[in-house]
């Protein structure tokens, strides 16, 4: 088997790439990566990413790191198998890379903090802190203003086809549908809608069955 | 003239945005938003970019918002112009991608907060948290650490070529090369190389051509 990911269950990053992979229908091996043994720091985990951060990605001689470079590396890579989470049309590939910056540059910076007061403080024994949740509770509204106006013109944020900008949302999103951030999305008829439709894709499915129960 | 960018001088995005179209040599039209009487929050600019953020940008019936999608849409839709940006060989393209995200998960997160306390504040009147400037310091010790050694196996971040990996470190690079934090950049010898080599591209020499003086 050539594609490897080195991560772990429990990683979000790690889940990015694992549903691009299931979306391709690509097969790999997930390496689990012993954050508790402090494997991602060892200087063999370090020559794949330097920053000792999951996850890491090796295909034959392609050795890469970055959950959303590795993601489009596997969309062009397997552009004809499964999914097309990329358009092959300039214009509409654009877009959809717009998007793909808006969640990176927008979503991701709210809803990382907000996962990581209300779900993994919690799951390791930390306590949450309510006003970080209330100060990125706030800032999460106007993006998701924003994603109710684009939702209402197309079916996903890239345009009328699921793609990678949708697909990146998908960690966080599973992980906030548990939270009280879940009203926020309810409140918005059209994100709900997406988020329902994304959180049901198979390949989604597929990494949700790996989560710890 | 069928490109125009819809920023201002002042903006490092936009800077962003016009360092890859002189690389290209396309020719564009800077149409100026006067950030001081609120254009960027009128529905006429929301209708480009619903974050009412500079920069927005249009070639022809593509309009497009995030200052690094429309850099990869420049370097592909103007592939065979000017300056290659970006790889024509997949592998070659994904490690390019890499860098890319490093710059705009680790890179731009530290620099952005530096750049804002150390230049823009002072501009606009506002003092230093000199706190802040320490712990956003800090957190790019790491960073630099990682490119001085990624320096030392290739010329540039993405590999032997200048790519858009490199060309989104320019605008905020500028800036801290006023600073104090030019220290940090000038105590590893590959890191603080690259940074004279990217910053004295002609291309990057224009852009700087339009600053404030």
């Amino acid at each position: 088997m050539a594609v490897k990911v080195f991560g772990f269950v429990g990683s979000n990053a790690t889940y990015r790439v694992l549903a691009s992979l299931y979306e391709k229908n690509v097969d790999f091996e997930l390496v689990t990566v012993n954050m508790a043994a402090w494997e991602h720091k060892r200087p063999r985990f370090l020559a794949r990413n330097p920053f000792g951060q999951v996850p890491a990605f090796e295909d034959g001689d392609v050795s890469l790191f970055e959950s959303r470079a590795i993601t489009k590396y596997v969309a062009e890579a397997y552009a004809d198998k499964g999914t097309s989470l990329k358009s092959k049309d300039l214009k509409k590939s654009a877009i959809e890379g717009v998007w793909a910056e808006v969640e990176a540059q927008k979503f991701d910076p709210a809803t990382a903090k907000l996962t990581w007061e209300l779900f993994f403080k919690p799951l390791f024994g930390m306590t949450t802190d309510e006003a970080v949740v209330e100060e990125f509770s706030k800032k999460l509204e106007p993006v998701l203003d924003v994603y109710e106006a684009r939702l209402t013109e197309c079916k996903y944020l890239g345009g009328d086809s699921f793609s990678l900008a949708d697909l990146h949302h998908l960690p966080n999103t599973q992980v906030l549908m548990g939270t009280k951030v879940k009203s926020q999305f309810d409140a918005r008829p059209h994100v709900s809608a997406w988020a329902a439709d994304i959180l049901a894709r198979p390949a989604w499915v597929k990494v949700t069955s790996l989560l710890p129960k």
